[in-house]
């Protein structure tokens, strides 16, 4: 009585009967998101944790930043093969049959080292950048395997495919000779979270980036605050968190809290992008700083409620300028995400200081004043030596613009905006079909994988324009307790069309890789939910 | 930019701002389910837990289920107040404003006890049944608080009613004055749970019967086998789930973790209806036993397939005999699930000795023989003077049952098909509406909350058949790590439906009551969902 046909259409369809075990049986050692070119064998290694170590060169610029990476990618191939997992097979009938890796023609013994070739890293303290480059050859032979990578981000990417070529047989870890030469499709792969709808905690965000690091993501899109909530303790202002926040102590912050997620991003080449939504979304900055927004009226008095950010002050433009100035400093990435979106008009229409205004400085849509209030944002942040991200209706509402601005394109007629955007010649990041929040029934990922950026009829030019996507992840409806499963997989499937080749586009084939991607997750400590139907993670 | 219109409809109405912090305030010290009478007033108490205590009659037949009772709630009302969670206020501007509780008219003292009447329970170890006398009367006033009950069923339902009076002001725990008449609209108030599609582990099983109990569940219907997973480890046939578990030792119910799992609820007041689904739904029993299905046919050959349980081998009711006297006596509840929905008659009629069978038996539709199947079944089940509820479907097809056996209706007609089992004279249970693997977007408890069982056109005394209903959690898409936060709090939308007086049915007004229910539960370790858009539990 499941009624969920949907699961066992494909079954039906070849034959009568439902198998017992898991619908999709999970492959094994294939990599998510997909490598631009591999190059499988049916020779292989074994791989014994204790006999195994990275070997990577000495004297370049960010030795930390390469010990770590190998120190945390020993962990997870050692604990790929925990016997507690699986429990004590020998109790029961169903014993593994011991396989005689020796008399096998295939068997190249076991691989004792991983050889990672860097030329150098440009400094001690290296951050992951816009457009850096991420591309790796990696070559699991006879002869041994290799890593090679023209930075330590193409180092990081192929640390993680090379954890993902090693799978569990029976009871023994196997890697397959493999070359893999690989590169991103996109260089802005992003995950949006909201952190002001729920509180997050920092332990669930390190988690987040955890995930992220084991689907290539490489920006964390940090939407820190809105409505409802200002979490974000800043220093020359913490009345706004004092008073904005849900609790001034436990949802918030801190300082240090924010150093830890950058730093933790860092190590695993992901860039951290705050987001301070203005001048829509600002409910929460009134809490402390009630003059930042709009007086509403109704019935030509003041009515008690607060509208957007009220544009008309010089005040306002000082105190951002303050306030950016910090969080320019604080977040080392050089992209700010500074919103734009949903601005509610109603407040404007009805204040007289507003009408007064437009009227002085012949402003004569609430558009127009929109766009004034962004362009005093943007000149801002340009003499902050920022690039920015703009949510598209800045764009759509004619913001003057510099180049470097990437278009976060979210509404449903996203392919036709992304044609505009391209059009004039501006960049464009694309999310309105990787919501999240949008759920359904069931695995509920396949909606994601099947929706195709660049397929909008813009020329070659245009489509290079795009820059990539985020996954977006709004916390109406999930809290600390299903976040993680909310996220994971469903995340993955954005991941995979943001790294993998154009023509990597076949749901039903992606089906047992993500379920293999989905239980690595899981026995990586990643709370990711099932993608299809009954299974099974071992 | 996150569409979700739905949760800022109500906002928009009454104003054009969005006020910061959460969507829907939380009530404090309402009671989820809602009880029959309740009549609070403004007079109050104050409770220190070190200094409260429950004072409970200590001549009675079960001593231990209403001391354990009597120790689990101390714990509950003493980390209500936990400071821990809520952050120390006085490092920043937004400290507790002090009250001077004594100088407040309506402040009745500190309450030192609750007294718990209860006559006698008839042993010391008792069973919640089918039909259980649930009733409570509570009273807090002036006098001091007591609580009365016929049996010790109806004081854990008082005491977890009494925990939930209890709420934080400030940084102190208060009580109403409040009396509670209380007692279930339906005797028989379910949750499905099935670890076949997934295995969910022990720990996620008790975390549940914990949650069940503070929303007043009173059954939990273990939907222990399908065909994806055997994971029941039996006596009689270990070879079940060491072949038909996806794992033989870490996926399986030994049969001390059953015991615990019976336990658990026992002392909560919860009966463990288990259901072994037959004819259909058994592919994993085929594992280790291919001879109890059906051998399939294509083109006159067999096909290698297996279909749902032979009906014609006596073999078949040799085993189930064998198979379910052991499950009747690890299971102590009266009833048992037989299950017996969705066969699919593909295999059956293609098998040549199945049209033998049916031809030399002058049975002549594939409903009769999924009947001869039932039949057997039944006979068994009385003949171990069990009784039984059954999937819609076997009183459908015109199985011979007694009155005592329950039809559980499940499909989308449940309304009509309710119909018609209670004009036959039948006792129905009713999921119809309630299938919490139905997942949308947001909260997503409302559908549950708006759909009543008696809503069919039938006489009072066909109503009064309807014995209760059950939320039910099909695993196809949930696993250890998402399972809990997809049924709660959606789950609790159920349990009010059938606790509650039927005209407790205004989504909006339980939508305060249902955000502070569901941060009672995360707050006793239960990870709930958000109900109701952007929120906070402190």
């Amino acid at each position: 009585m499941t009624k969920l046909v949907l699961y066992l259409l494909p079954l039906i369809i070849s034959c009568n009967a439902i198998h017992p075990g898991p619908v999709v049986r999970a492959t094994k050692g294939e990599v998510w998101p997909k490598p631009q070119v591999e190059e499988k064998t049916e020779q292989y290694y074994t791989v014994r944790p204790h006999g195994f170590n990275f070997k990577g060169p000495t004297n370049i610029g960010c030795p930390n930043l390469l010990n770590d990476a190998f120190t945390r990618y020993w962990t997870i191939i050692a604990t790929a093969s925990s016997l507690e997992r699986r429990g004590r097979l020998h109790e029961v009938g169903r014993k593994p049959k011991t396989k005689f890796w020796k008399a096998d023609s295939n068997y190249l013994g076991d691989l004792t080292n991983l050889h990672v070739q860097l030329d150098d890293c440009a400094s001690e303290y290296v951050l992951p950048a816009f457009g850096d480059n991420e591309n790796y050859t990696l070559s699991v032979t006879s002869e041994g395997a290799s890593l090679t990578a023209d930075t330590i981000w193409g180092v990081l990417r192929g640390l993680e495919t090379f954890s993902q070529l090693i799978y569990l047989e029976q009871d023994t870890l196997i890697i397959n000779a493999t070359n893999v030469n690989d590169y991103p499709r996109f260089s802005h792969r992003g995950l949006l979270l909201d952190t002001s709808r729920h509180f997050i905690p920092i332990y669930i965000i390190l988690q987040t980036l955890d995930a992220m690091s084991y689907n290539k993501f490489n920006v964390f899109h940090w939407h820190i605050t809105d409505d409802h909530s200002f979490p974000y303790k800043s220093r020359t202002y913490p009345e706004l968190s004092d008073e904005g926040a849900y609790h001034p102590v436990s949802k918030v912050y801190e300082q240090s809290d924010v150093s830890k997620v950058i730093e933790y991003a860092r190590v695993r080449g992901i860039r951290v992008i705050p987001e301070f939504d203005t001048p829509g979304h600002t409910s929460s900055w009134g809490a402390a700083h009630p003059e930042l927004l709009t007086t509403c009226y109704t019935n030509d008095k003041p009515d008690g409620d607060l509208g957007p950010m009220d544009p008309t002050k010089n005040s306002t433009y000082d105190f951002l300028t303050k306030l950016f100035t910090e969080v320019v400093e604080v977040f080392p990435d050089s992209y700010f995400h500074i919103g734009g979106d949903e601005v509610d008009f109603t407040c404007w229409q009805h204040n007289p200081d507003i009408a007064s205004f437009m009227k002085a400085n012949n402003i004569s849509t609430y558009e127009d004043l929109e766009s004034y209030f962004i362009q005093h944002v943007v000149n801002l942040l340009d003499s902050l030596n920022s690039n920015y991200l703009v949510w598209e209706e800045v764009f759509v509402n004619g913001v003057t613009l510099p180049d470097s601005t990437l278009v976060h394109v979210w509404r449903d007629n996203g392919h036709e905006t992304l044609n505009s955007v391209t059009k004039a010649g501006k960049y464009g990041i694309f999310s309105s079909c990787w919501y999240l929040d949008h759920v359904s029934s069931g695995g509920d990922w396949e909606k994601f994988y099947e929706c195709e950026a660049l397929d909008f009829p813009g020329t070659e030019e245009q489509k290079k324009l795009v820059l990539g996507g985020e996954a977006c992840m709004w916390s109406e409806a999930v809290n600390e307790y299903n976040v993680m499963p909310r996220v994971w997989p469903r995340a993955s499937a954005v991941a995979e069309k943001l790294w993998s080749a154009g023509n990597v586009n076949d749901t039903q084939a992606a089906k047992g890789r993500l379920e293999e991607h989905t239980c690595r997750m899981n026995n990586r400590g990643i709370a990711a939910q099932p993608p299809n139907g009954p299974g099974v993670c071992l």
